[in-house]
């Protein structure tokens, strides 16, 4: 196949991105050999990159719309985990063949999600072969503001935010694997779209500077990233079953033991996984009240290493490697 | 496959690149959800993203180190078109599975490219599925002083870096699709090399800033990317066949006609093509003195459209379509 990469990011990237919005700092956008772009004083630039491959993060079959929202959904979800506001983005994309209606959809996700978040795509690339889809995201942050994975202490009180696993089994249901008979029509739209349509959390991001001590995404699972975030401040973490945010959906599909687990270990989410000293709880209470987005504490950090998931203050057994995708073991 | 991606991106790449060198400027590298990154004031940030993807960049069996260099070669180039500095990369690595002597190789050529830049590897992202390589480069240029396609005139110059043509010779080579039998070791050698390890022309780049008034660099095809050029400017373009500077090797390769076709229509050379407006030839001249590195007139822009290939002052057919890697069509 011959792309006509110019033709083609012209038709379905560039002229809805125009027609959508201009950002003044972009002094060059698409169509050059680079963007560039201004960054004002006082701010750091950060730089994320995340790549969506065909059979691994979506199957054939799953909507374009949705494809395209969750490759640029996962690289906001990483500017968000730092407290950064996104401001542009690059797409490289390689394509089996050149499906206009596949296209169409999928770069309609996509800029759907930038307007949402004024985000606006500067650049790309376009090659033949099988489906690929890179995205590189910059936001920007003040300069020394960025929440990080290796600021948390122990004692640290631990918060997710949203109902973690409701993407996992949104997937589960996507890929027809298993689907309660009784599950009504609500529940099941609810968890389809929390994994097809997730919400990148940057205004929780933006408002958690100044008061979480460190900060991830949940894209491999609630458990797995806890421990990366504990891991990287050199402590240990605990996490409370009983105090996990799970969605009514969630328990409708799963049951309650079954919806922990997906909690724990589904991935997929892009929820923040974060932690705040304790003397800051109340801050964080008044930061977080005008959001609209539930945040919930499940545990804290501890002196030592590794994930324990605790039941009435019992240790139960969890099997912490996370969520991998499709992949085989 | 399962990819442990901490564990392979730590052994091969971060490891080796903080071995390697630090810059001040990285707030936060490798391992966290994004990196940070300090933007000098009075610099714009200049940012480019390319993908190689198996059988159509490369094939199976190109030495891995040069795969590595190529991926990130390609980018470094866009930003020498623009005439930015390079400053960082992420890397979004693709994996059909974990072959450690693949990664080893590559890797190593990816970072010794990187080296002789002075560019940091602060971010990257491994998945399994058919081997892809994206690269997002950052780098920066001086407030207002970039180098773009549409800056020229009717009446400028027409130059072009290096010698055109070898990379499209040394795929050949590489593929073992053409060879004459009296190619002597060095010939060869000189094309493969030019092929597998193209030089990023950054120095040339910085030193054309204020002189050049357009600037390209040849991925596609000399012909074709000075017809983007010329359209960038609303310009048409004349060539001089007889002004192509040719290698000995490929002039030994392919003969006169032979060399001035793959010159004019093979890509992946990464020289830069540029525009000097007639006044500044001079300053031209001193500006690329020091650079050890050839730049060659080869005709002009002039008003009107389209790529004009003449020899001897007479118009010759040529398909400027460009290269376009491994299409069939």
């Amino acid at each position: 196949v011959s792309l006509g990469e110019f033709a083609l990011i012209e038709r379905f990237f560039a002229a809805p991105a125009r027609a959508q919005r201009v950002r003044a700092d972009v002094a060059l956008g698409i169509g050059d050999d680079a963007a560039v772009l201004a960054v004002p004083p006082g701010r750091q630039l950060v730089a994320a990159l995340d790549t969506l491959v065909e059979g691994r993060h979506f199957l054939r079959g799953f909507p374009a719309a949705s494809i395209g929202h969750r490759a640029l959904a996962a690289n906001l979800s990483d500017l968000a985990a730092m407290g950064a506001e996104p401001a542009w983005y690059l797409l490289a994309l390689t394509l089996p063949a050149v499906d206009s209606d596949f296209l169409e959809q999928f770069a309609g996700g996509m800029l759907a999600l930038a307007a949402e978040h004024g985000v606006a795509l500067v650049g790309g690339d376009t090659t033949g072969g099988p489906l690929t889809i890179s995205v590189q995201a910059l936001g920007l942050v003040e300069t020394g503001t960025a929440l990080r994975r290796d600021g948390g202490r122990a004692g640290d009180l631990l918060y997710v935010s949203g109902t973690p696993g409701d993407a996992a089994a949104g997937l589960q249901l996507a890929m027809a694997e298993r689907e309660a008979a009784s599950l009504d029509a609500a529940h099941r739209d609810w968890l389809l779209r929390r994994f097809h349509y997730p919400q990148p959390r940057v205004a929780l991001g933006r408002a958690l500077r100044g008061i979480a001590s460190a900060c991830i995404d949940v894209s491999d699972g609630l458990a797995a990233d806890a421990g990366k975030l504990a891991t990287a401040s050199g402590c240990g973490v605990h996490i409370n079953i009983e105090s996990l945010p799970l969605s009514t959906a969630l328990l409708a599909q799963a049951g309650a033991a079954g919806a922990a687990r997906q909690a724990l270990g589904g991935g997929e989410d892009y929820e923040l996984c974060f932690t705040v000293p304790a003397a800051l709880e109340t801050q964080l209470t008044a930061a977080v009240a005008q959001l609209q987005l539930p945040v919930t504490r499940i545990g804290q950090l501890v002196a030592g290493a590794g994930v324990t998931v605790l039941h009435a203050g019992r240790q139960v057994e969890f099997d912490s490697r996370g969520f991998d995708h499709f992949a085989a073991s």
